[in-house]
């Protein structure tokens, strides 16, 4: 061990916890937790519902596509290019939730959906979720129907060219890079041509 | 265009702003916005500094090894494996701020400091910046200098098997698989050679 005593990862135990504040999306609870080694302190931490997402791939090799939305996102105040997704709802099965987003968002249900996996967005201040599956051969077939505060248009675009973007200007939101980092492995997992190599 | 009109990513303008909490780590505001066709809407957005990760590299080829942390997590209530990292001070340079993260937490200095990219951690809730950089040939330099809830272990790991093991177990933190996304662009860019060829 290059340093530490090999306890970083010993659980802390929460000695008491309050919510502080309840909104639409989220809310916020302080907790103060104890380590291991006694010392004591107060964090704050966000409770909010597990996401997923959907990686939709139509066609193969250079020509595939990757079915995507854009919307404003309040957070960062400006346009996003994403893949489709959302909260889970409650007692929904994260990948029900993947692929109602998708149709509600876009109109197209997944042909074959595989999950590539479930992280934590933020584990040092979230404990829920984020679903990762991967979409093959979607295909239009529903009406969307987007909730009352989304303005969403959805298109395909070139895959090699997102993948050569993300991560910058509109392509940057960070769960959509670890969404195409998952979903290289899941395709790897089931022996399908790697979207590098697309 | 497959659904909608081409407006999705236009602009929400605040009408109003208020703060409802402020904590350590991260502030809550509630924003009223009114989209370009006039609906309005009530937003809780989360305000938190900028984060920073650095992902260190020592060696080549089979024999590369990352430089990691371990340490509990109180958003998941788990242990978590991740590259060093942390917020950016005010008035701080992101780079500046992750040479001290990894630093701070292993006691090792960046040999060459690469920048490979700054994300939106979760542009929908929140207006911060995760800053991601690549540390080739990092050596122990110095004394660590834990902050007061810190207890982490550093450590290093063959490369290859954290790639195969990336967004499993330990290694579930949605921004890690990110900071590895990035590090293979930048990698390209630089005309290094590619981790999963590692």
């Amino acid at each position: 061990m290059v340093a530490g005593d090999g306890r970083g990862g010993e659980r802390w135990n929460t000695l008491s916890s309050k919510m502080i504040y309840s909104g639409n999306v989220f809310s916020v609870h302080e907790k103060t937790c104890q380590a291991p080694d006694g010392r004591q302190g107060l964090f704050s931490l966000i409770k909010v519902r597990d996401w997923a997402v959907v990686v939709p791939i139509l066609g193969r090799g250079s020509q595939a596509q990757f079915l995507m939305v854009r919307q404003y996102r309040h957070g960062s105040d400006n346009p996003s290019l994403e893949f489709p997704g959302g909260i889970v709802e409650n007692d929904e099965a994260p990948e029900k939730a993947a692929a109602r987003e998708m149709a509600e968002e876009t109109g197209y249900l997944p042909g074959t959906l595989l999950h590539a996996g479930s992280v934590y967005p933020n584990p040092a201040i979230q404990g829920n979720r984020y679903h990762v599956y991967v979409a093959l051969d979607p295909y239009p077939a529903v009406e969307r129907n987007l909730d009352e505060h989304e303005i969403v248009d959805a298109d395909l675009y070139p895959a090699r060219e997102i993948l050569n973007s993300m991560g910058e200007g509109e392509l940057s939101h960070a769960l959509m890079c670890t969404a195409v980092f998952l979903t290289e492995k899941c395709l790897a997992r089931n022996g399908l041509p790697a979207l590098r190599s697309l």
